[in-house]
């Protein structure tokens, strides 16, 4: 079968390199620890050919397209925020070179948006490859939610991205269990239920945020919760005061939710706690694939 | 003149010690570094002997009244948390005698208390102690808000502490600062007004709080805000968070503002942007020498 594109999502942590054929079906997979954060001495370059292994041997003449974070200002070449209401045409005319002595690459441009109503700017970098895929076969009006780190509701209107926001969902997670005073009586933590769906009704109907986590202490102190169920409750109220924003400013839209495993299993249950009932999970990564192809075939046919 | 008390307010970080006269003066006064979070191998015992120095020698047939963090769980003994509405009376029931071999030592108890309408639980150790030395010039309705890593505001009404909640703004700032994504980009923090009145405003008038402090990073990546100014922009986000919660829950109420330096000043500054024309200025040590020598007389009468 002909090889036709090399392409990667590559983010801060993660790396996922794709071979396509030219019906642009997968052949190849392939994950890699060279996220930004651990490239150590290597340059982008040195990296990509570190992996260019096994399948991925020989392929040297076929273009590159690269997503995510690599084409920030911190990665291999900054390719400029692409302003929303956006789509795959805009998407792809963002596209970039990047520098490179013997490759062909190319690099996905991030998006950016106002927050409607707020003044408040957000940005994505890989997010907009995903949502790409996901409009390819299913680009009907709703959210499109992607938890994690920053966890981004895109709003898509008339088949295009037309604006979305940023929570900073799971990183304030990780660093009040590590480094605030709430992570102190945690212990032994457990996927409890009924102490994640209480954090998501307080967080969703007590929106003084600073005030109401504080209540992860109290309910400890008071052994209303415990230990092994704090961490849990702490995640419901932090999801659930995400929920409430977003339900806020647009209604119970369809969701579809993007990723897998135990984050998006919380998101759907918050969710369903929230009154959304039209809510479909799709797979991160097969989002990626299908976003990387078709920026690559706008890209060919323009 | 006859000495007749020795009282401290002894938190997680500070201690404070005061000697009193017959009259209610304090004659002496000293700091030392046996915070809670200090003390090493010292027992409380040990590290109360080795502060009785100077002044504060030859005391030790006085009688010794504590407040704060050493009535917790983690302190010297644990003085049970009295219900609010609390006032004189029932906070000075509520203390306990400590074990000591040598000394005559007292513990003033927190306070607890459910967020009206919310069923959040509130906590409180040292603050009460202020509140009630204030409460003795001036009971007036209205809230005593007292700054710092857990924010607390209380409703002062009838002459008694009718409930309080609890703001973790200060850990929150810390925590960011230190440990996520929002602090890489600062540098050389300056204290800029109109940042920080910038930050106010939105943290008032947007309540996705997780979403909101994404714009720490936004307002750097877009240059709208220098890197220097973006601690201060952090600080009005949250602060703004703090003050537009109570400010729903209670209105307008007159702020009597507990504390000294540069945090009180911003949150002057917040108060003043919110809306709040009745805010008063106390100093948070005479309040706490005002309070230990209440309690000491409320005891002594009882």
């Amino acid at each position: 079968m002909p090889r036709s594109l090399v392409a990667a999502d590559w983010g801060t942590t993660n790396f996922r390199l794709f071979l396509f054929d030219d019906s642009g079906q997968v052949i190849a997979r392939q994950t890699a620890n060279i996220g930004l954060k651990n490239l150590g001495v290597l340059t982008f370059e040195q990296a990509l050919h570190s992996v260019l292994k096994d399948d991925f041997s020989g392929l040297e003449q076929l273009p590159f397209l690269l997503a995510g974070m690599v084409g920030s200002r911190q990665g291999w070449i900054e390719a400029p925020y692409v302003a929303c209401p956006a789509g795959l045409d805009t998407i792809a005319d963002g596209i970039v070179s990047a520098p490179s002595e013997r490759l062909n690459v190319s690099i996905v441009p991030g998006l950016f948006a106002e927050t409607p109503g707020t003044g408040l700017l957000n940005v994505m970098r890989g997010e907009e490859t995903q949502i790409l895929g996901i409009m390819q076969s299913d680009s009907a009006d709703g959210f499109m939610v992607l938890p994690g780190t920053h966890s981004k509701w895109a709003l898509i209107r008339d088949g295009r991205i037309q604006s979305f926001s940023t929570h900073m969902t799971g990183e304030m997670f990780q660093v009040l269990r590590a480094h605030s005073i709430l992570g102190l009586l945690m212990a032994h933590d457990a996927a409890d239920e009924t102490a994640f769906l209480k954090g998501v009704e307080r967080g969703m109907y007590n929106r003084a945020f600073l005030s109401v986590i504080f209540s992860v202490r109290t309910e400890a102190l008071f052994n209303n919760i415990p230990p092994q169920q704090l961490s849990a409750y702490l995640s419901g109220l932090l999801i659930g005061a995400e929920v409430i924003a977003e339900l806020e400013r647009h209604g119970h839209c369809p969701v579809r939710l993007v990723g897998d495993g135990a984050l998006v299993n919380l998101y759907e249950k918050a969710l369903s706690y929230a009154g959304f009932k039209d809510v479909t999970r799709i797979d991160g990564s097969a989002a990626a694939e299908a976003g990387l192809w078709a920026l690559h075939q706008q890209r060919s046919c323009a």
